[in-house]
This record gives structure tokens, sequence and C-alpha cells, in this order.
């Protein structure tokens, strides 16, 4: 008699996301997550970050990660890139994007024809940072009205990402959030995230945030062509 | 040989819950469930409500749910009710309030001597809708500044709940947000939700919020007395 076994799932999540950055690599993309609490302004944010790059001659995809709907790809649309809607819905209403919606994805997009691919993980802060879905980086993006303790009380998101768009700085005058003790939590829980006050509404702090993704970009790509270079 | 069966978790946390209901009901406490995505407001919320409920001579207890930290405590310690932190890290960091963390705090609390008890869960429009704790009644907070398109994007948040508090309608002229599209959306997803506009700042919209609960406590209060005659 056989008795099955039940095989770890995050093992194999984590196998496939292997697969995913294997293939981002062999095809030069730079991937990102990105994640934040429902309405924090990904999709606008992405809008504005994607407009910057097409103006750099730069080609981007999105992944729209949802439980339902197809609002965030509709506003997305008109700036006529491949976007994939992935919804978790028939996956169970699942709360965050897993691995395997990723690399079904893969197969929808003009991979040999991208430099950026844009994970926009589902509206959660908790669940969604403990799953690699095969990407160069994640970024976690916090908006004021959220306040000062967000950082201290959903630590592990702050600390697996390597930068914090913080969003919505055109509403400071407005809010009581106490910026100096929002700094001082951030470092707090993760001494090493770079931190961007923007606005996607206004488009305040995007050169530098747009800067820092292209030699984070171009880092991945040097990396890359040495070891193309060093095989041959 | 025996072969071990993985009971159904969930049969076995609703167990739970149904006793946490028993023990709410033979006390005469009512008891919310109060959701919302990190930053809505729900702890600025609960202290000007429980500030309420105190000046109508009314007793409150509120059990604190967070993934790490005790700030939501602190921020409500100055009202002198008791205050039990529930934390979810040495379970795994897990992503909403469970009925077992629900029903040990429940051994903390002075039953006897109270009227109502607030549970504020996690900050996560996801995954806390998916667990009965043993609740009278859940309630959604929506802060404006996540903008209009939240109930259609998190449709089971807004279906478990029987009412929604609008949060931070002192903010509505700085934002874009469109009311009767966030209205219409909340209707279309569940037509039974009664919504409240409210600000935790400021106070307003708090009297026909109070009224509603109260109204809703002392229901199933009348239904608890009807019971009690009955059996004797």
């Amino acid at each position: 008699m056989k008795i099955p076994i039940i095989r770890d799932v995050l093992e194999e999540s984590d196998a496939l996301a292997r697969q995913n950055l294997e293939r981002f690599n062999s095809e030069g993309i730079y991937v990102v997550n990105m994640m934040s609490s429902p309405g924090a302004g990904k999709t606008t944010l992405l809008e504005r970050t994607i407009s910057e790059l097409k103006s750099k001659g730069l080609k981007c995809a999105v992944i729209e990660g949802d439980i339902t709907s197809t609002i965030d790809s509709e506003k997305l649309a008109h700036l006529n890139i491949p976007i994939v809607q992935a919804n978790t819905q028939p996956f169970g209403g699942d709360c965050h994007v897993g691995s395997h919606l990723v690399h079904a994805a893969l197969k929808m997009l003009p991979l040999h024809d991208l430099n950026y691919i844009f994970i926009e993980n589902i509206g959660n802060l908790v669940c969604p940072a403990e799953f690699y879905l095969g990407e160069h980086i994640k970024i976690v993006v916090l908006s004021l009205p959220e306040g000062e303790d967000k950082p201290v009380k959903y630590p592990l998101m702050f600390r697996e990402c390597k930068a914090c768009l913080l969003n919505k700085m055109d509403l400071l005058p407005h809010l009581d959030v106490d910026i100096p003790l929002l700094n001082k939590n951030l470092v707090h829980v993760n001494g090493e995230l770079t931190v961007f006050p923007v606005s996607a509404k206004t488009g305040s702090g995007f050169p530098a945030w747009i800067d820092w993704l292209e030699s984070r970009r171009s880092n991945v790509a040097k990396v890359a062509i040495r070891e193309l270079e060093q095989a041959n």
C-alpha cells in the first residue's frame, strides 16, 4: 500500500517562480512585482511610470492581478501596451498573485520585444509578500493617508521590498501624518529600503524613481551579458 | 494501520466561532467584527464610537487584531476600557483574526460587565471576510482615498458586511473620488448594505451610525429575552 504524500505547495510555487526568472533573464526582461494595500495607487503609479519609460523608448507589459474585474487593465488600455489580466477568482479567489498565474501569462506576452514586465499584485499588505513569482524586484507602495505606523504593523512586506514609493504626497497638507516618524519606522523595519516620495497624480518625485529603476534594470542586464560572454 | 485524516480546518474554526457566539448571547454582549484595508481608519473610528457609547453609559471592550505590535491598543488605552491584543505573529503571522484567538481573548475579558465587544481585524480587504468569528455583525470601513472601485474589486468583503462606514469624508474636497459611482458600486455588490458617510477625525456622520448600531444591539437583546421567557 502506498501512502500519498502531501507535497509542500510553496516548494512547487518556488520551482515555477525560478522557471519564470530563467525565462525573464534569457529574454532580457526586467520584472517588477508591485504590491500595496487596496487603493494606495498602484495602477495610477504604473500608468505614469510606463508613460515615462515609453518616452525613453522602453517597452513595457503589465500582468494585472485582481481577484475579479478588469477595471485596472481598462485604466491602462490607453497606453497601448500588452496587458494580461490575471484574475484569481477562478482559482478560489486567492488573495495574492501566484507564480502559476505569472507562468500562464508569459505565454500571452511578446517576450522577445519587452524591456519591462510590471506585475500589479492584488491590493493586500500581508499575503503577497510571502510569495516569490520570479521577479527581479519587489516594490511596495504606501500612500500617505494610510498613516505612519504601517511599516511596523506589516513588517514582512517592507522587509521583502527593495524600494517604497510613498504615494499621494499631494495630500500631505490635508493629513496629520507624521513624516519623520514614518521615515523612522521604515528604517527600523528595513534599513536597506530606498524610499521615493511621489505623487502619481502630479508626477512629483518621478525622475528619481525612474532613474533608480533604470539603473537597477541595466545592472541586471550587465550581469546577464557577462554571464553570456563567460559561457561563449 | 491507521491512516490519519486531515480534518477540515474551516469546520473546526466555525465550531469554535459558534461557541463564541453562544457565550456572547448568554452574557448579552453585542459583538462587532470591524474590517478594512490597512490605514482606512478602524482604530480612530473605534476610538470615537466607543467614546460616544460610553457617554450613553454603555460598556465596551476591544479585541485588537494585529500581526505584530501593540500600536492600536496603545492608541485606545486612554479610553480606560478592557483591551486584549491578539497578535497572529506567534501563529505564523496569519493575515486575519481567527475564531481561536477570539476564544482565547474571552478568558481575559470581564464578560459579565460588557454591552459591546469590538473586534478590530487585521488590515486586509480580502482574507478576513472568509472567517466567521462568532460575531453578530461584520462592518467594513472604506476610506475615500482608496477610490470608488473597491467594492467591485473586493466583492466578498462588501457582501459579508451589513454596514459600510465611508471614512475620511473630510478629505472629499482634495480627492477625485466619484461618489455617485462609489454608491452605485456598493449597491451593485450588496443591495442590502447600509452606508454611513463619516469622518473619524471631525465626527461628522456619527449620530446616525451610533443610533443604527444601538438599534441592532437592542434587537439582538430582545430576541435573547424572548428566548429566555420561552425557556422558563
